[in-house]
């Protein structure tokens, strides 16, 4: 596996592949990569012909007060993983290479980008899709994975495909978790002990929501009040949200009607943690 | 030259295309081709294998008070001035196949897109760069040309594909112009006759503003005075603007140092014109 730093090496490598007519998939990641990622990795590995993992913490879609300069970063470990798991080549640019002197171009989207997430994180998926545009327009893939842990950003990115007339297959990838049911998470690595042995009520929690559903209850209110009760137990942890909304449109709903997004995002101490379930 | 209206027809053709590794000219029009236009599509047929001509009245780059339902269209002559300069496809879809139901997504940038014409139409560069990011996306183009009497448009394209990385060369071609200097235009269609007389002093009063640059001068407000004293000679002529600023950054400037565009709007009746000249 080769680990590329430019967008113009990028660029000869990809000419090189669609030349001789060979299949690219992308996985997009901000890198210190765990089995989730793995996941997506050996699946883009399996469908495609070449796979291009890139690895950037992308700076436009955190916040101010956000954990940009904390991010856990560790390249060397993520090219071992990449290449494992099937990766052709491994993209680490710096900032300054996708982000050029004065840049000021961004793609944005109204609609799935407007709830949940983007309550406490107003610009960031207007910096996820920049991002991904960029990623999209310099790997030229065909397929492109990404984890359904970010539900609202899967919703969002398949919509701005859609909109812009990317000739991209986006395709979702289920959550892999820890023994405990947490979802795995780069940020993970943010909890102390306590932390983390609190972090594990979040899915059990969630757990609780979908047993409702799957035994027929149907009222929104009703199934988020009984996820937040079970978050409460734990001290450790507040609630940024806890909401139940159609999918992947991302609207509110009173009574489940059509496939739903049930999904949560709690603070333990500063980590913010997310995690969600699906039912069609 | 064939006709094609929708984006999986013109997809299937560009495949082919990028298969036999034949180079694409785009060449992004919205109709009621004249000259200007003509020599864009001989240019592009010149420096390509093949060439698409898009023709398409874009709502999204039209305020709610300018002229969408009015403007120009003859699809039937565009087809035959196409075919003529040596375009393989016009491609004509209907407003529903490129911003389908839920249409949410858009392009934006600063910089270059905050002066002139931004001024008096706020979303207009948006809707731009918007449709021109699907068009790029659509037909897959390795070069695209424009037309540099929309000098601040050619500007904003060309940020916006460094920024988001399209990999796409643009190529901005000479303003074409009447026996009386009026920049070809597809608005020109608007002005009745004695408007259409009165609208040759808009370029007579940038000749002049350039004589003064050619001839030493270098204090920018001086110079669009002038200009702006030749435009109100002309009772039927309201200026909406004339502005010296960088080339192609489009900032204001005081005295000139580098590359200028020198860049005016004005009314004729309802009827919007613009001109401009650009010194190295």
């Amino acid at each position: 596996m080769e680990i590329i730093t430019t967008i113009s090496g990028i660029r000869g490598i990809v000419k090189e592949w669609k030349r001789e007519g060979l299949s690219i998939g992308l996985v997009p990641t901000m890198g210190y990569l765990h089995e989730g990622h793995e996941s997506l990795i050996e699946r883009a590995a399996r469908e495609n012909d070449r796979v291009i993992v890139s690895d950037f913490v992308n700076p436009i879609q955190f916040g101010e007060n956000e954990d940009f300069s904390s991010y856990p970063r560790d390249i060397e470990m993520d090219s071992i993983i990449s290449g494992r798991a099937g990766a052709d080549i491994l993209f680490c640019p710096e900032g300054s290479e996708m982000y050029k002197g004065s840049f000021s171009t961004f793609v944005d989207l109204t609609g799935p980008s407007d709830r949940l997430c983007a309550k406490s994180r107003p610009s960031h998926f207007r910096g996820v899709c920049t991002v991904v545009s960029k990623l999209f327009l310099i790997t030229e893939p065909g397929r492109a994975y990404f984890g359904q842990k970010d539900a609202q950003q899967l919703a969002v990115i398949k919509k701005m495909v859609r909109d812009l007339n990317f000739d991209i297959e986006i395709i979702g990838c289920p959550i892999i978790r820890e023994e405990d049911g947490l979802a795995k998470s780069s940020r993970n690595s943010y909890l102390s002990e306590s932390e983390r042995r609190a972090a594990a009520i979040l899915n059990k929690a969630l757990d609780e929501g979908k047993s409702l559903v799957e035994s027929g209850e149907r009222d929104c209110v009703k199934i988020i009040e009984t996820i937040k009760q079970k978050i409460a137990q734990e001290p450790l942890m507040r609630i940024d949200y806890v909401e139940i909304v159609s999918f992947p449109e991302i609207e509110p709903m009173a009574v489940m009607d059509g496939p739903i997004l049930a999904a949560a995002a709690v603070y333990i101490g500063k980590t913010r943690l997310i995690d969600n379930f699906i039912m069609e």
